[in-house]
């Protein structure tokens, strides 16, 4: 079945529709030049009538708001599918958005043409400010949002700085004191799967478990992969295994690298956690689904993302509002270490 | 460490920098009056200089475009989350749509007072068209859409038609034909874990294990949830097997509930394929990640989004087509059944 067309209403319907001249609509809708109060009520009929869809310029002429806040997501495919985080930082952004009247705007990011015009998009006057996510360093997005002084924050905590505030969790601090639980279990040869060093997050991470291990640090149980995927602690596992078959304890970087490790471990026949002990990091939906339930760090993504949305709100009003802000993390002791 | 304050231009920077009066900028900005060719360029330049965001009223009153498409996503918390399909579904829309230079702007509605602001949104000109997801009946932001007859292409087969065209695949065959697979199996005493019956997808799943269990269907053995969730998959299982211990077959409306149907079976002892087969719907990564692997009825979720995308586009060049959409699906016999 074919729906019949629709025909999108035009300033030419509506002067017909309030039987007033074009040049009266035109002064109307450019909020220029004198309009009769009786024909500007006509007016405004009229265009309700039709449904007439006005132009964004009237409004952000006068306001100079456009009341949108865009949400810039970096992500490739398989990490913004599978990647619990950002939904739930995403609704914490829209919370506090939608409290003080804003409307959120996800822009995607998925490859450098997508980037190339989401900057064009955000310097086009159709948002007041920006939140982005898995910024990277020297980042197309947040050079352009940087160049046009846009109200912005940082979720994450950009590797080299930058100058735009940022809302983040204390990476390192984390990954160490899991790191120390996990070892305090008396764990001997302890590894980790490594996820996305070019990122803070990822790197921060790697740090934060180096740091627990001291002398015991052995480098060639670090295994790397771009991405905090579950396939990527299947394949990083089965790696970690191969390279030394005595290994007792992981830190997986995400909770859904360990619940890819825990298959690899189950299919290896290591029991857990008598044979190996195992954490990850985030306590997302994964953690509650292992088996056995997973020990982890709880990350704050709804406060993460209301606090930006907060900064950047707060820019809104004052310009000196910037101030960077930290979220504490829990570990979560369960079943799985 | 609190970034240095940052000020946004102004018109008054862009005049300062240009060197020429207040009045010629604005004339500029606004494309009104005349303004000489090394004004003009002096302004170009200064406005690239300081950064100035133009406002896009400029660029719409000329185009009555504005380059970008609204994807409208209406999901509560658990499923935007969990939904694979979404996530893909955006993807291709986004691909579709930036092949076309268009401006994918994902918009988010998780309560009523989202879609009261959302509908505002398109109604601002931000927007030249929207792609509505998971759309219901009665649904507010579609008869906003409606009403200012923006170019939208709804993705599922709103109950009672609504006249905007749509992008679906057909539920209904595709729940009867793995059903009948099931059936084919030799499983006695089937049920189903229905999930989500105010919606097209949930409703026509329903329908076609009905159908293809005819005078064999059996009321008592569907248990229904309001959500396509993990959990409504732990919890239903449990419902189906108090209600009737000897069940040998679970059609689950998601891949995700027969993730969790999945898991509850494992808890009661219930061997998989021997004792109970089980199949699910939408060969995400949920149906590799079961343990055995899930057989399935695949959904073309990146074709969907793309053909949405696409039906937008084509009534940006013409009003009249706006030709209904149905994509195939295939079932995907693995382990499970």
């Amino acid at each position: 079945m074919t729906p019949p067309p629709r025909q999108r209403a035009t300033v030419h319907d509506v002067v017909a529709r309030a039987g007033v001249s074009r040049g009266t609509v035109s002064r109307f809708l450019n909020g220029t030049g004198y309009v009769s109060a009786d024909a500007a009520a006509r007016i405004e009929a009229a265009i309700e009538a039709v449904g007439y869809v006005r132009n964004n310029a009237a409004r952000n002429l006068v306001t100079q708001r456009s009341m949108a806040v865009g949400f810039v997501v970096h992500e490739p495919h398989q990490l913004f599918l599978g990647d619990p985080n950002i939904g739930s930082i995403m609704l914490g952004t829209n919370d506090a958005l939608a409290d003080a009247g804003y409307q959120l705007v996800v822009l995607v990011v998925a490859s450098d043409s997508d980037a190339e015009r989401v900057s064009t998009y955000l310097r086009g006057g159709f948002v007041d400010g920006v939140v982005l996510v898995s910024a990277r360093t020297h980042d197309a997005v947040a050079e352009a949002v940087e160049k046009i002084a846009l109200p912005a924050a940082v979720i994450g905590q950009p590797e080299g700085g930058g100058s735009l505030p940022h809302v983040a969790i204390d990476n390192h601090a984390a990954a160490r004191e899991i790191t120390e639980r996990l070892v305090a279990t008396g764990r001997r040869r302890v590894g980790m799967l490594a996820s996305a060093l070019d990122r803070d997050s990822g790197a921060d991470r790697l740090a934060g478990f180096t740091e627990a291990l001291g002398e015991r640090f052995d480098e060639s149980l670090v295994v790397t992969d771009p991405l905090y995927s579950y396939t990527s602690g299947v394949r990083g596992m089965a790696e970690l295994l191969r390279r030394d078959p005595s290994v007792d304890g992981v830190f997986a970087a995400s909770d859904a690298v360990a619940a890819g490790a825990i298959e690899t471990l189950r299919a290896h026949g290591r029991r857990i956690p008598e044979d190996v002990g195992i954490v990850g990091f985030d306590d997302s939906d994964w953690a509650q689904r292992c088996t056995p339930k997973l020990s982890t760090v709880a990350q704050p993504a709804h406060d993460i993302g209301h606090a930006a949305a907060r900064l950047v709100l707060d820019q809104l009003r004052s310009p000196e509002a910037a101030a960077n802000v930290t979220l504490p993390t829990t570990v979560v002791w369960r079943a799985s270490a």
